[in-house]
């Protein structure tokens, strides 16, 4: 099944567009976890690590469909972090979830290749459902994603318009009339169409980082794109609402996953929250925060 | 010392700006060390890995500064490969080497922290002297890296000008008479020169990587950022020669470094070395291409 099919079936079974930033920040995490573990111990931060991600993995699978695993945080913490990393992956999948990767990878021809291979379908070395990637090389550096994400079943999903304030500094320069972003835009389109007419299937398997917090520009890409699956960051911690994002989805409530990381794993640190949870009960926090924000979704799937 | 004092001084020393790209492929290494491993076996893959690129370390550390391992293939191999690269970094800095990590990392705030966290310095947990980044997501992504590299006595390279054909449909377009690539650059040089002057040194801590297949541009970006490193890809295998790079290097033979990868790794395999070397002596092979390399800049030096 492509990688778009099994997006489409768990977005439905689950009633749920909510993706799961898993982003284990040493500081950000529940005290209870850190509690006599010295954080330069780096093996034991990545036993924290690990603890943490699957305990969230325990209490999100129900309710969403993806979950996101930022691999510069299990990188930062050395070698110890990407054993980690591999193991929730496979935690991951086991609870039926699809992985989206975001490890932002770029490079050329067989280098490129070699980041696909890495991380791209159930038989590679890492496992990943899916991978983020940015396109400053070109067309010859994100063609190799896109050819190992078709004949993986796999996705891709190529920096379009990013959430951070900086993202225009190149993305919103304007050429003949057409932004930088939107020519990254309309050769993921091209790609994500032509796969979705093979299979015919209503989206391919490229798919476009499309921040929340410039709804404008995401309503319009929406027009722009209709084949393309949309990985939208920037809810909640950074700004977006629901309102926000609703034009990202088709009338089947498909076509956009939207992420939350902080908003949901450091649940218990939310100022909202505070006085509701006690240390220990951070997991009660997490889920509270998952069934809030698919909450704010659910009126699609009815 | 700052990372562009140690370049200064260990090309100076070496009398040589050739950069060692490691770039371990399966298919590529030499036939006898592949002779009898499984190449399913990915623990067992890693180990030959290891093996090739320890041996590669023995050879070149005599005449080269600096080194650069390509995160993409070691990746590739899943987490036995991270474990053998963090081994090899560590190998390269003992045998006197700076290690310049090809990762082509990029994200915003505290996430690109996190990848310098990982990457840049002596005391970071893979240990890299720089890292290479890209510039998609714009300033706010950039920054946090520059500040790491600063605080850190490291260095990165930002994606600039590349060597590959698909390079221009991002990087050549023009906005107001200056091109996108031109844009990234002048942002770098700011960095670096500010940081350049902060020291009294010559050049900063924020690099660029410009290929050599585009000699034109190549010279205007040394006349457009006097104080950046070049990190200069595209040399020997992908077509440019010593004739194309020298524009990039300053009276003292200093301000950029030559990267050969397959030409030199690989050299077991090359054409114009055919009949010369016995597969059992692929390393005198790769000593020959290096040494071919370093003298087709050793004039600068005398």
């Amino acid at each position: 099944m492509t990688f778009s099919a099994r997006m489409a079936q768990e977005i439905l079974r689950k009633k749920s567009p909510v993706l799961v930033g898993l982003d284990p920040r040493w500081n950000s995490l529940p005290e209870i976890l850190r509690r006599n573990v010295d954080e330069t111990d780096l093996p034991a931060v990545a036993e924290v690590f690990r603890t943490f991600s699957c305990r969230i993995l325990d209490v999100v699978a129900p309710h969403v469909a993806c979950v996101k695993p930022q691999l510069a945080f299990f990188e930062a913490i050395g070698p110890a972090g990407t054993l980690v990393l591999a193991e929730v992956i496979q935690y991951a999948r086991k609870k039926g979830l699809l992985v989206i990767l975001d490890g932002k990878r770029n490079d050329i021809g067989s280098t490129a290749a070699g980041y696909a291979t890495a991380y791209l379908g159930k038989d590679s070395p890492w496992g990943g459902d899916a991978l983020t990637v940015s396109p400053y090389l070109g067309e010859d550096s994100l063609q190799p994603f896109v050819d190992a994400a078709e004949k993986r079943e796999a996705g891709i999903f190529v920096l379009v318009k990013t959430s951070n304030p900086g993202g225009g500094m190149l993305q919103d320069l304007s050429v003949d009339g057409k932004t930088i972003y939107q020519r990254v835009a309309d050769w993921v389109e091209e790609k994500s169409a032509s796969h979705a007419a093979i299979h015919n299937e209503n989206y391919g398997c490229v798919g476009a980082v499309v921040g929340a917090t410039y709804p404008e520009q995401l309503a319009q890409l929406r027009e722009r794109m209709p084949h393309t699956w949309f990985l939208v960051p920037g809810f909640g911690a950074q700004g977006g609402t629901a309102d926000d994002v609703m034009a990202a989805f088709d009338a089947n409530g498909l076509g956009a996953i939207i992420n939350s990381s902080r908003g949901i794993i450091f649940a218990h640190a939310r100022k909202d929250f505070a006085g509701k949870f006690a240390d220990a009960d951070w997991e009660k926090a997490v889920e509270a925060a998952t069934l809030e924000m698919v909450a704010q979704f659910q009126e699609m799937y009815t």
